[in-house]
C-alpha cells in the first residue's frame, strides 16, 4: 500500500497531474514471430485518486490493451514524437523492452520509447467495457527515468488553456475586441475537463475579471 | 565566458528554452520609502542565440526596467499566481529579495515570488526603444531552485499550440467536420511565434497529413 502511494507519488513528479494529462502509451501488439510495440498519444485521467483511461474503440491501444496487462506511458518534450506517434506507426527500432517481474510470474517485457525521457510503467487493474468505450482502471507500477537533464513535463490541456485565457483577457483589456471573449469562452471547457483544482480556480479569476 | 554559457545551459533546464516562454517577471518599483516589488507574466524570447524582452510603454514591467538593471523570472505551474499577477497587484508580503552581488558594486535586492519553485536571475544587457516598445537584451546571472520537488516547467505556447493541433487532426479524422480545419490553421501562427525548430516540424508533419 505505502509502496502505491510513493509510486503515485514519482508518477506525479513525472507529470501525471490530477486531470487529464497527454502522454505517448507504448503498448504490445499481438503476439506474431516477433514481438512488436505501437506508440499513441492518449490521455490520462487523474479523478478522486483513481487513475484511468477511456479508450475508444477502433484505435491499436483499444485492441492492444483489452488484451495485455502492461504498458508504459512516455513522457517527453518533443512534439515531434506526439505528431508521428499520433498519425503513423513508429518503426520498431524506435522502441526498446523494460524487463518487469510480477510476483510469482513470468517477467514481463513492456515496451518503451528509447527516445521518451522518462516512463512510467503501468498495470491494468480493472477493466469496463461498453459499446464502444473501454475504461480501464490503471497503476503505476515502476517510474524510470531515462534522460536524467530532463527528468520531468507535464502536459496538462487545461493548464495550457489558462495560461490561452490570460493571453486573450489581457488583448481584450488593450483592445476591447469581443472575438478574445469568444475564445475565452470556448477554452473553459478543456480548463474544466482537463485542468487541476488549481487550474479551474485560475481560471474563475479570469471570469471575475471578465464580469468585473 | 564559459560561465555565461553554463548559465544558459542551466536556465534551459528550468524552461527557458528557444522559441518564447512565459514566465511571471518581478521588477523593484521605483524607489519609495520601502522597496517594493512588481509581479507579471511576460514573454522571454530566446532567438539565434540571443534573450531578449519586448516590452510594451504603459506596462508596470515597462516602467520598471527602463530604470532597473537587475530582475526574476520566476518558474512555476500554479496557474493561479499567473492569473493573478496578470491582472491584479500582488501584496509585497508574496515577494522575498535575492542579493546578487556583481563585480566591485553594491549588492543588488532583486524580488522573487516566495511561492515560486525556480527563479533564473536575470541582467538587463542592452536596451533599444522606439516609440512604443522597448527591447531589452538580457542574460541570466544565476538559477535558483526554491522547490526541489518541482524543479523545472517549461510555458511554451508553441509546444502547447502543437499537442492542441493533435487533438483537432484526430478528431477532424474521425468527423470529418471542417471546424477541426480553422482551429488547426489559427494554431499555426503560434506555433512558428512561439515554438521551437521541433515545434515547427512537428506541426508540418500534422498539415503534411491535412493535405495528403
Amino acid at each position: 500500500m505505502e509502496n502505491g502511494t510513493l509510486l503515485k507519488a514519482k508518477a506525479e513528479k513525472f507529470g501525471l497531474t490530477e486531470g487529464i494529462t497527454e502522454w505517448i502509451l507504448t503498448t504490445k501488439n499481438a503476439a506474431g514471430e516477433e514481438i512488436s510495440a505501437n506508440a499513441a498519444p492518449i490521455g490520462i485521467i487523474q479523478k478522486n485518486g483513481k487513475i484511468c483511461l477511456r479508450l475508444f474503440k477502433g484505435s491499436k491501444t483499444f485492441e492492444n490493451l483489452r488484451r495485455e496487462e502492461y504498458f508504459a506511458a512516455n513522457v517527453t518534450d518533443d512534439t515531434v514524437l506526439y505528431a508521428e506517434s499520433a498519425f503513423y506507426d513508429l518503426d520498431e527500432n524506435r522502441f526498446e523492452y523494460r524487463e518487469y517481474q510480477p510476483q510469482a510470474m513470468p517477467a514481463e517485457r513492456i515496451p518503451v520509447l528509447k527516445e521518451a525521457d522518462c516512463v512510467i510503467l503501468f498495470r491494468c487493474a480493472d477493466r469496463n467495457e461498453t459499446n464502444e468505450l473501454l475504461i480501464i482502471e490503471i497503476e503505476p507500477i515502476d517510474c524510470m527515468i531515462q534522460n536524467a537533464d530532463k527528468p520531468g513535463f507535464v502536459i496538462n490541456r487545461g493548464i495550457n488553456a489558462v495560461i490561452e485565457a490570460c493571453v486573450h483577457m489581457t488583448r481584450y483589456e488593450l483592445t476591447k475586441d469581443r472575438a478574445y471573449i469568444d475564445k475565452i469562452n470556448q477554452l473553459q471547457e478543456i480548463v474544466f475537463k482537463c485542468g487541476r483544482k488549481r487550474d479551474r480556480e485560475a481560471f474563475e479569476i479570469i471570469m471575475k475579471r471578465l464580469q468585473g
